[in-house]
């Protein structure tokens, strides 16, 4: 098998063999194929698109290409939940403790913040002690104690989807939806989950920029979980606006406790109650999503599932101190008021221009080597469709130096645009696919 | 200029700046650019093409890249023929001693053979002294004093080139017109001449192997020649069938010697005179095709042509006795004549099929380290459109053991099909783009 004579036939608009398509995960795991080949592949594929079968047998391919978790020493259905990345995206650290309070496992890993978007990782280290690097016995041990665990991405996961998402980074072949698709995919097998949660997000601070491309990447990972025997659901939701109020770290983390007592913003909270409902339906914990909406709700009613939360964090080392009292968490030391330049409807409220924003305060990557500043961040106290008039509060920012707050304002002013008519509503949760 | 954007740029149809052709050239030059994102960039040419503009700069940016030969020094118009390859082409060493005596000035480089197809410069070196590595003086004087000269590509000519087809002959990226045309003329703008004459075959023994194709690739080497100011002249013409008798090295001289003395297969003698007149015209020797035509004809019928081959051979130190006494040429020892299976009418002879017979006898390189036994090939008796008795000679095969032939006549007789009418005759040249 030639990989001149793989790549040919792909080019060509044929449909790769499974030997064919195992051959290049295996080339590109050992290095040997060399990466000018599988460059080629990946801008054919890019123009030729993979079948359902081609797609599905990539993302079993890298899946297995290195580590995968083995999850059958916990009791129970196991949920994984996946956002395929936001601004403000706060929502596993309030919906994992919802699903696991009703009974639902989670053992999820999560990933760090780079670019525009946070990372749950990120996000969970502002908590004082917490640990996000937890062995695999110790992190089954938690799942099964507490119903749910946490943690950064360990070990060989996926290197052959390492390898090429890095590829694909510099050769202008991020853009193709079965390639996003096995790649996400592919990390969700590997990390050994029974059920998987998609939140598949578009918009502006999204990756998918319209409903219609957003909706053929969730069938796409559905028909994935669906061919390789992981029963998978997606919602495809709104990021045209960051959700919820706070950007940053510890300023996410707080939001997330307001939200788990039932005192968070309406967006997230609905949201939230969404996706954790659909988790405890998909771990079979309610026999209707409507039963399982039911269950949500009562979960952040009852406390339960702020007290999951508390417990997960003292599994792995936080303080829940800082949680039952945010008060206690340190923000950054200068901040400043952002007003409106006029009166008016905000129609427009650019996540990810808001996203950039918060990574020039300090809470967000450049690059994967950039240290992040915990407690910096911004805080909306005015969303998209809220009016507002001149001179009002519409954010408040949290930074290390009066340069920074200077440099990200001016980015913020740009993520807003004034009307005089509140834009059209838009649904947080635009469609389910199963 | 991010290298990624340019790839992006063309993934998505746009049109590249001259500014970005020439950094990507220059990146491929100087190896600054990876080869999995030139890789990825020719995959995306593949796809969306190039414009007249873009191909024209492509060009001149890789005709650039190294050395580039001035010609300046040469008296006269001089005229370069290059030909797409084929199998049994040996018209160079006609063509260039007729306009040579004509007195247009021919100042040549060629290739080796490889795979099915030959290479001017193997052949030449079946004459016992010829030299085809020659410095830039003395080429050029030979040029002046005789009026021709071919050698073999020297110094550092088109590096631009040479590590792209490399990469797209290991990347499914050939099959691109405009990558096509770029690499041929790319050296022959190096090569220096004023005017270019170029010989796009088509058929099963070509690398185009529809007319349709032939001639998009022909019309973008003559907009490219326009474009660059250097005239060029595309002739389409088949190659379904070997050119002439004769596939291997000496054997192939002796045909080129038969033919300069008006003695030559028909087929090959009026392709020839036909290419001959087409550089007379170009070199401004004739004013026009048809008095172009006469010149060639005469000149082969005085002897001129001929004795200006054994003069160019002569000054490139071969032993031009041979030329004149070509039984003087040491041909394979074995000899093995192969017979029509069954009566009936040769209704094809594949040309690559024929080729790689003749590789198998050792007239061709299986990879670039192979050697070349000068004296192996295939003379043939009978070609496409012939009427045949069953066990009539249609082939005499030459090689250094029974073996070789063995195998070489399995190869033959699969290039042969017989069939009880002629096929329709199909015209040597197709058709002339100018």
């Amino acid at each position: 098998m030639h990989m001149v004579d793989i790549i040919r036939k792909k080019r060509d608009g044929g449909a790769l063999s499974d030997a064919e398509i195992d051959a290049v995960v295996r080339g590109c795991t050992d290095s040997s194929i060399p990466d000018y080949q599988l460059s080629a592949l990946m801008m054919a594929i890019c123009f030729q698109g993979m079948t359902a079968r081609e797609t599905a047998r990539l993302t079993r391919a890298m899946a297995h290409s290195g580590d995968t978790v083995d999850l059958s020493g916990v009791d129970g259905v196991t949920v994984d939940k996946h956002s395929t990345g936001g601004v403000g995206d706060k929502t596993s650290l309030v919906i994992v403790p919802i699903a696991a309070s009703c009974g639902v496992k989670v053992a999820k890993m999560s990933g760090r913040g780079l670019g525009h978007t946070g990372g749950t990782v990120d996000k969970m280290e502002s908590i004082p002690g917490m640990r996000t690097a937890i062995g695999r016995e110790e992190f089954l041990s938690i799942v099964n104690r507490v119903g749910c665990a946490v943690i950064g991405q360990s070990g060989n996961l996926c290197p052959a989807d390492k390898k090429l998402y890095a590829l694909r980074d510099v050769t202008g072949t991020v853009e193709s939806i079965p390639l996003i698709a096995s790649s996400i995919m592919s990390k969700k097998i590997a990390a050994g989950s029974d059920r998987i949660l998609l939140d598949v997000k578009v918009g502006s601070g999204a990756f998918m920029k319209t409903q219609a491309d957003a909706e053929v990447l969730a069938r796409e990972m559905v028909e994935i979980g669906r061919q390789v025997g992981r029963r998978t659901v997606a919602l495809i939701t709104d990021m045209d606006r960051p959700l919820g109020c706070a950007v940053g770290n510890a300023l996410e983390i707080i939001e997330v406790c307001e939200t788990l007592r039932g005192q968070g913003p309406a967006d997230l909270t609905a949201m939230c109650l969404e996706l954790a409902a659909n988790m405890i339906y998909l771990g079979e914990k309610a026999g209707t999503i409507e039963a399982a909406r039911a269950m949500a709700q009562n979960a952040v009613e009852s406390g339960a599932a702020f007290q999951k939360l508390c417990e997960m964090v003292e599994a792995q080392g936080g303080d829940s101190a800082y949680l039952r009292d945010t008060a206690r968490f340190r923000l950054s030391p200068v901040q400043r008021t952002v007003r409106a330049p006029q009166s008016g409807c905000i129609v427009r409220a650019d996540a990810e221009q808001i996203g950039r924003a918060s990574v020039l305060l300090g809470a967000g990557r450049e690059t994967k080597e950039s240290a992040i500043d915990f407690g910096a961040g911004i805080v909306l106290h005015k969303n998209k469709g809220d009016r507002v008039e001149a001179g009002e509060a519409i954010a408040t920012l949290y930074a290390d130096s009066a340069e920074k707050c200077a440099e990200a304002e001016k980015r913020l002013h740009a993520a807003f645009t004034f009307g005089a008519e509140p834009p059209a509503e838009q649904p947080l949760v635009l469609e389910r696919i199963e």
